[in-house]
């Protein structure tokens, strides 16, 4: 199954304590569609600037990343520049240019509208429900938010959740999405309000998965919960989070199965998918990653959580 | 094999959103026998006041904790007020009455001297050492420390790490002992200063074991990465190191293995424990706790981290 993805095409400013970048490839849909291009299709629905260099598109394409759906409009292309602490946990925005992304109103093509697959990148919940009422009949619809909708845009965000099948989430965002405080209790609300999965990312920590509650089994879990890849270098945590979401999705998307195992093994995609994109700047590791060292990595986690599973 | 446990025997205050108690039974020993008591004989070495309730030392003789170490002087016994956050994440002290504990000088009982495993739980690193003296020939010693004793007893405690095997430390604990930011690179340089295995513990967010260089084999991993339990009710985390410490130890001692297979079973015991523990307050949830609870748990345990490890 190929996907669709809206969210930001950017181009990000970023410092940490291993060095800088200045205006290289960024965005959601960006670090999305690269890491989920390794397991299957994904078309891009997305704006940028008319300085939006070539070789960025060039790119994309190189991926096989569908660009019908990438708008190029007059102006200047979405812009963030940001800076990680030494402990890499938290980005502090120095400053986010919208740009042509202000007036972004995303038009899916007309050869797409019948895709199965869906990811809503972090936008204003109005556009991601104006997206998925483009899809003439999706079959999995996942979806990503932030702090700034959950507080500004929350009944827009409501009906979309109610909407959607798969919410990503930070830990801080399930709190105050929910109300409340203990994680567990937390997703358990979201799943509540539409979502039949929630996935908490962790971060460094790894994150948890909130299975549907049906079909488990006698003997499933209803929640999986994994640590992330130990890693001795981080040189630029950006992206990871999408890059997780795109490994997830596109190996499930690949596989076109969603039963509890499926799931899991995808959670653990997402994972490696993120720990490749954190060891360095921007796209520099993605871009050049092969399905092969996703493989072996994905091994090397298998080792690394095992502990004699009955 | 049976374990001898240094450590404080304590009673304890604690208030968190879920409730409080007064002058309850804690201390590092007292949570770490209660837990490894579930697998293995300890015994404990420890200083109470003439104040020590015998209902306390009931108690501990209930779970078959040997008490020949377990010294009673003149004056009160050490006590802790404490509270924690809506988040739980980190008790803030609001008193330190060391009382009997500021003149402690533990004297293992001859009959424990030719003991094998020892537990050095979190006191001054003086006493570590002089403690691991009166053991003749210890086959396995585990210790525990604390940003205190890392910042004002660095040299004693530098020699303690070139005698034990296996270092108890939390994130930042490991960082400031290392002088790392990257918890795998202070993990390694923590090795490098002695022991052997070294276990980070990361509260709610699980724990990671560097386990020895050497006897790994081809398709070993040297680090071992777990989450912890996702728990829907955490009343009161006081004790969650010390339970996880004791399920560890206890079961890794009970088997009288430490190969890398034992070394991480055990560490799933330890995260069991410490999910028990921090259930209820003080040790209400671990002094009642049967083996058949944590068999089935640690097949919870299981079932959530299971990924269909190849």
């Amino acid at each position: 199954m190929s996907i669709v993805c809206v969210g930001s095409v950017a181009l990000d400013s970023v410092k940490t304590p291993s060095g800088e970048r200045g205006e290289a490839l960024g965005g959601a849909a960006t670090y999305f569609s690269a890491a989920a291009s390794l397991f299957t299709h994904v078309d891009i629905v997305a704006v940028v600037g008319e300085d939006f260099p070539r070789q960025h598109v060039d790119f994309l394409a190189s991926k096989g990343i569908g660009l019908e759906g990438l708008e190029r409009r007059p102006g200047r292309t979405f812009r963030w520049t940001g800076e990680y602490g030494f402990d890499l946990n938290e980005a502090k925005t120095l400053k986010t240019e919208l740009n042509v992304f202000e007036s972004f109103h995303p038009k899916v093509p007309a050869a797409l509208r019948k895709s199965e697959w869906l990811f809503l990148g972090n936008i204003d919940p109005r556009l991601q429900l104006d997206v998925l009422s483009q899809i003439e009949k999706p079959k999995l619809v996942a979806a990503d938010t932030m702090n700034y909708w959950i507080a500004g845009s929350l009944e827009p965000l409501k009906k979309l959740l109610a909407r959607i099948d798969l919410l990503f989430v930070n830990d801080s965002e399930a709190r105050q999405l929910s109300g409340e405080t203990n994680i567990v209790k937390a997703a358990l609300a979201i799943q509540a309000m539409g979502p039949r999965i929630v996935c908490i990312k962790r971060g460094e920590y790894g994150a948890m998965l909130f299975l549907p509650r049906e079909g488990q089994g006698r003997d499933g879990e209803q929640i999986f919960a994994l640590p992330s890849m130990p890693l001795a270098e981080v040189r630029d945590p950006t992206g990871a989070g999408d890059s997780f979401a795109g490994g997830f999705l596109g190996s499930l998307a690949a596989g076109g199965r969603t039963d509890a195992q499926a799931l899991r093994r995808s959670a653990v995609l997402g994972t490696v998918l993120a720990s490749f994109t954190v060891e360095q700047f921007g796209l520099e590791r993605l871009g050049s990653l092969t399905t092969a060292e996703v493989e072996e990595r994905f091994q090397i986690f298998s080792r690394l959580t095992w502990h004699g599973h009955v």
